[in-house]
């Protein structure tokens, strides 16, 4: 599925196509990058349509008279001139091409259709195209510029995180961290994605092992089986991504496609699927570093115990606030600890965690040596935020180096926050020594909880489930026949033959085989009308229920007869259902499963009846469910405290609700029907058992 | 209720106890900051208990020895000698003293008896104090610092904020935000508030025309009612307090209890208060910063349309889809100022809201200028968010230039966002400009959330409105007699004859007496056991209802005497209860007030049952309620979708219900009972009206 990338990002040649040496212009700012900034010590050709030299170097009328293909191109000429050019790169034997230039896609339906050319020549040839309307791809970690940007040779810094955008500006700040400290090893902005997608990026980052933390900005997700299977990849390897998805609101998903035309898909669905596949999801650039810088330091191997020292009594109780209501715990100090802190802090001190050395320490310079040390090696310790609320000159200053030199005897990692807008030299000590401050203690709080999720997901990921997506989407879409809704009974005799449990009935023709049908329930009895012309029973005085005699079935099935031949004269009919009345204590839960056009089959689970649509308390899931998935999806969600019978109500059989959820998923992914939508709703969650008391169909046979 | 406290900040005669020449003493650094860096021109004392003379100048040996007693006093002695200290400045006439010193309430017994002692110094002499156990008073508008803090001659930069915090180290994280151009008029922290608290320094703010805004960062609140108070008149004059409250978790209130030792209180009710009280709260430092100097530029006149706009699609976008997710509105634009953009702008660019210029403008700078005017002067933009994502000198300066340049000629605040950790000269001159560059994305839509609900508040705050805390809580304290349970029925007359709706019903001492009173009833009737002592009546078979006929009042009353009788025979049993039974279609609902320790009388408001406990879907309000919050209480729920008749049930009468909660709040603030607690659970609302159809009250006789 996916193509060794290693030639485009450090090619052994290369050629410049469009290489100018007009000041300012794409083609020179780009031949300025690769000659006079980057490291390139592979062969460059220059080709340039009507010189015979650029900046003092030869150059060549067309790709074609090149002695030989070198690996990559690099393209900056205008829009309707690049198809030819690449067509000419694909012809020559050219492997990759890097097109800077914009005027495609994002122009409008021309720029489509040059698009779609540029993908037979990918087609024809094998040539493999990135971009266009890009800025280009930084590879710091070998000192390479493939960019017009002259931003290039400022921020440059090396290092562990692995970026992925589709446009250049976002990318742009991310790289600026490096004035945190954070080093980006390798930036790919996808811009229009004509062929070569994120997910190709991503993937290729999940193979390099310089990269520790792969960091996605996304507008759209062009091409959801890849992007699943390279997010698989990267959770296999347990190797984290960490991403930002524009497109939570009505107005994201707008700006988005005009801006990019990429398929935004629903938040919440999205969401489900990233937490799913180990992505871990934020809400903003700045968190998008601080959360990459903290996993390149290494995931957690349990879930977190955080310790918070500082010299202020007000910010650490405010970081403490935050963490708890963060959902994350502090740790409990050794004995130990706290006398040794006792023994070096001053009697004012608060020696419990949170730590307030108070501001003794910035006068005593050893102890916050000591102490925090004291601290860090805490065996309950898994983490210490250690805030600092001021700029304070050499007294700041000599807290981060003892910070810094506590650090590099232990292990836990010490995250320092910089609260202050003033930043001085300790700031700057803290970034020299990649210990990347945080600028306010919210956002510290938040790379903690993504980390301590990351830790979480990863101890339970099953390293050989595979979403659904991931396989069937191409075969299925080819053989797929025409979607139709299967009326109550169908559904619920295709569910049942998968082991999911819903009522005993029966389908009947007259008054006499309906009473014959209800002595075969046990105690009382529903009557329901089938048409599939007649979706809402309830309405039109379609559905009896708790008839206990057969005077009663035979009345109502009188009844129901003729309320559903006055409401709808013209309806098919097919008999009307007599089914076993399910009652007693429970819940009335949902089971939903509809196809992404994203992330495929995705369930949904959470409290039925009236209340979905005002508390939309559910949880989601892509498809095939794990037992694990299972059990968390329902423990996710509120409801759960009602299955588990509050308020002196009698729990539900949870498990038989696992088991149900594993069966549907199980007809979804392996069935013989290619599902559309599903829904069961309700689900009677009770004592007895899981039941689904009502269901809706829509597919086809695969 | 409060002082003027003018002296206090700006006085005209000063004497420090405890002036010293000893280097990077407290008496020293204080010294220091009053004479060589505050633009103090009354007269200043010195007194030093060994020495005739400290860095120069004449030293007293005791404030009694004094020519005349000066406004205000420093002290900067030991804990120990301060209470004497203070006992002479109060018997020499001193008015106001500014206690620096620690070792006081936060270190434990015997420091809270110091403190003990210091109220009674205030009692007896009238001398107000402030402190102890902080680092002092910064007034930056006259250029005074009354602090040891050695780093008051580098924040002090003068402006519209007045702040107050209980601790240093938080109050100087915000007195740093002068790094990015917010000045702080005032800066009061109050310590341990053995006398003087923070709702003091709020109060006197309010009453200083050059503070445009107030900040206050809490740990706890010591004087509930003055609070409120101050909080009152910052209401009433229309200026803003921007509040972060330590204690949302319980790590924070174990934290701030064994930092300040304040009453802390329960989060829930705090924050309703702060919004009833029109305080915005945050949860962050860089939020109140960021908040503030968005305040202090003036509050909106209506609700909020903003304009995006910047040079980068990725950026707009992101920023479009936050706003959507805060829930915020974009503007639309007229049809003039996109045929004028599109005049200015190049032809790829977005010139709808989000405007995206594409990085054309970075190198035509008049472009910059004119297109954002352009956007600022659109009738439909209340405020322009422009986020620049990165830093790229030059060409960032010149768009920062035309920013500033721009806003100078708009009332319609631009709002920069500088999103790179790198700083350049584009972000000094927004700072210089004071346009306060905010540095996230998320932080910046944040500040604008709270400015648009801060201007509703504002539109919609009832200037005589008063909560029943300010009033009532010492005149009530005195008088109060011991509150006890009352059982249903009594609580449900004091209800009915305080305008409360509640079903007809009568105790009854015998069958044939409750037959009587069933027939007195339209419809069925229930029946429950009248008994002080029991409480869960439904647990002992107490209840019965849907009772229809005579025989079945009848068969219920003996079986439910019989129950109770044997259930708990030493149950003083007063009778049976016979009450119409109000069913069909409604909503149950729950109405409670309780008595919090911080704000008096709150009423909490949402959807019953079960679901109470699992979802949690309630809103709070001080009594007394206006109609106006009575109406936006039910609101705020989101079972007001399930009184509005979601999914074709009929709607409830939500008028009604309404002036059930009105008359609620009318019984307990203005009724003949002092109420503890009181629960209405279920309240029904239904198309026929709101009915409570149960009552627990506990409280006393006024």
């Amino acid at each position: 599925m996916f193509q060794n990338l290693a030639p485009l990002f450090a090619p052994e040649s290369l050629v410049l196509i469009g290489a100018s040496d007009r000041p300012a212009s794409i083609g020179q700012r780009t031949l300025v990058n690769i000659v006079e900034h980057s490291r390139f010590d592979g062969e460059l050709f220059l080709v340039n349509a009507t010189k015979d030299e650029v900046m003092g170097r030869r150059a060549y009328r067309s790709v074609l008279d090149l002695p030989y293909a070198p690996q990559t191109a690099i393209v900056v000429v205008p829009a309707k001139a690049a198809v030819e050019v690449l067509a000419e790169c694909g012809r020559k034997g050219v492997r990759f091409a890097i097109v800077l230039s914009s005027g495609f896609g994002e122009t409008g339906e021309a720029g489509r259709q040059l698009e779609e050319q540029m993908r037979a020549i990918v087609r024809e040839t094998g040539l493999r195209i990135y971009g266009p309307n890009c800025p280009g791809m930084t590879n710091n970690n070998r000192g390479l510029g493939f960019t017009f940007s002259p931003a290039y040779q400022y921020d440059r810094m090396a290092g562990p995180i692995g970026l992925v955008t589709q446009g250049g500006g976002l990318g742009r700040t991310f790289l600026q961290a490096c004035g945190r400290g954070v080093g980006i090893g390798l930036w790919c902005s996808s811009g229009n994605e004509a062929d070569l997608t994120a997910s190709d990026y991503i993937n290729h980052m999940v193979e390099m092992p310089e990269i520790k933390v792969i960091v996605a900005l996304l507008e759209g997700i062009n091409d959801p089986p890849r992007f699943a299977r390279a997010a698989l990849n990267a959770a296999r390897q347990g190797k984290p991504i960490v991403a930002l998805k524009v497109g939570k609101s009505a107005y994201g998903v707008q700006a988005t496609q005009s801006h990019t035309a990429a398929l935004s898909g629903s938040a919440e669905v999205n969401s489900a699927a990233f937490r799913q596949l180990g992505i871990v999801e934020v809400d903003d650039i700045d968190e998008l570093i601080d959360t990459a810088a903290l996993l390149a330091r290494g995931a957690p191997a349990r879930p977190i115990r955080a310790a918070v020292y500082s010299f202020s009594g007000g910010t650490v109780a405010l970081a403490a606030d935050m963490l708890g209501s963060a959902g994350l715990e502090l740790s409990r100090f050794e004995p130990a600890t706290r006398q040794a802190l006792a023994g070096m802090l001053p009697s004012y001190a608060a020696i419990d965690n949170p730590v307030d050395t108070t501001a003794e320490i910035l006068v005593q310079s050893d102890i916050s040596y000591g102490s925090l040390l004291c601290v860090a090696r805490d065996p309950n310790v898994d983490v210490v935020l250690y805030p600092i609320p001021m700029e304070y000159g050499d007294t700041t200053l000599a807290a981060c180096r003892n910070m810094v030199k506590a650090q590099a005897e232990v292990a836990v990692p010490i995250v320092p926050v910089w609260m202050s807008d003033k930043l001085g030299a300790g700031f700057q000590c803290l970034v020299d020594a990649g210990l990347t401050p945080v600028r306010t203690l919210g956002k510290s709080v938040k790379a903690l909880a993504h980390w301590n999720r990351y830790g979480q997901w990863m101890r339970r990921f099953e390293r050989d489930w595979e979403p659904s997506v991931v396989k069937t989407a191409a075969a299925d879409a080819a053989a797929r026949s025409e979607p139709r809704a299967y009326a109550e009974r169908e559904a619920k005799q295709m569910l049942a033959d998968a082991g999911v449990a819903v009522p005993f009935g029966q389908v009947c023709r007259s008054a006499d085989e309906a009473v014959r049908a209800a002595a075969q329930c046990q105690g009382p009895v529903v009557a329901k009308i089938v048409s599939a012309q007649i979706l809402h029973k309830s309405d039109i005085g379609g559905v009896a229920v708790g008839l206990r005699t057969p005077q009663q079935v035979r009345d109502a099935w009188e009844t129901i007869d003729a309320n559903a031949r006055a409401a709808c004269p013209d309806a098919r009919i097919d008999g009307i259902l007599i089914e076993q009345m399910i009652g007693g204590p429970g819940v009335e839960t949902l089971v939903g499963v509809h196809e992404d056009p994203l992330f495929g089959h995705v369930m949904t689970f959470g409290l039925g009846g009236v209340y979905v649509e005002v508390f939309k308390d559910v949880s989601r899931r892509l498809l095939p469910l794990t037992p694990q998935d299972a059990r968390d999806m329902i423990r996710e969600t509120r409801c759960h405290q009602l299955l588990q019978g509050c308020r002196g109500q009698a729990a539900a059989d949870i498990e038989a609700l696992e088991r149900l959820l594993l069966a549907v998923s199980g007809f979804v992914v392996d069935g013989p029907w290619h599902i559309k939508e599903l829904d069961l709703n309700p689900v009677l969650a009770g004592p007895a058992g899981a039941t689904a008391l009502d269901a809706v169909l829509i597919g086809a046979p695969r």
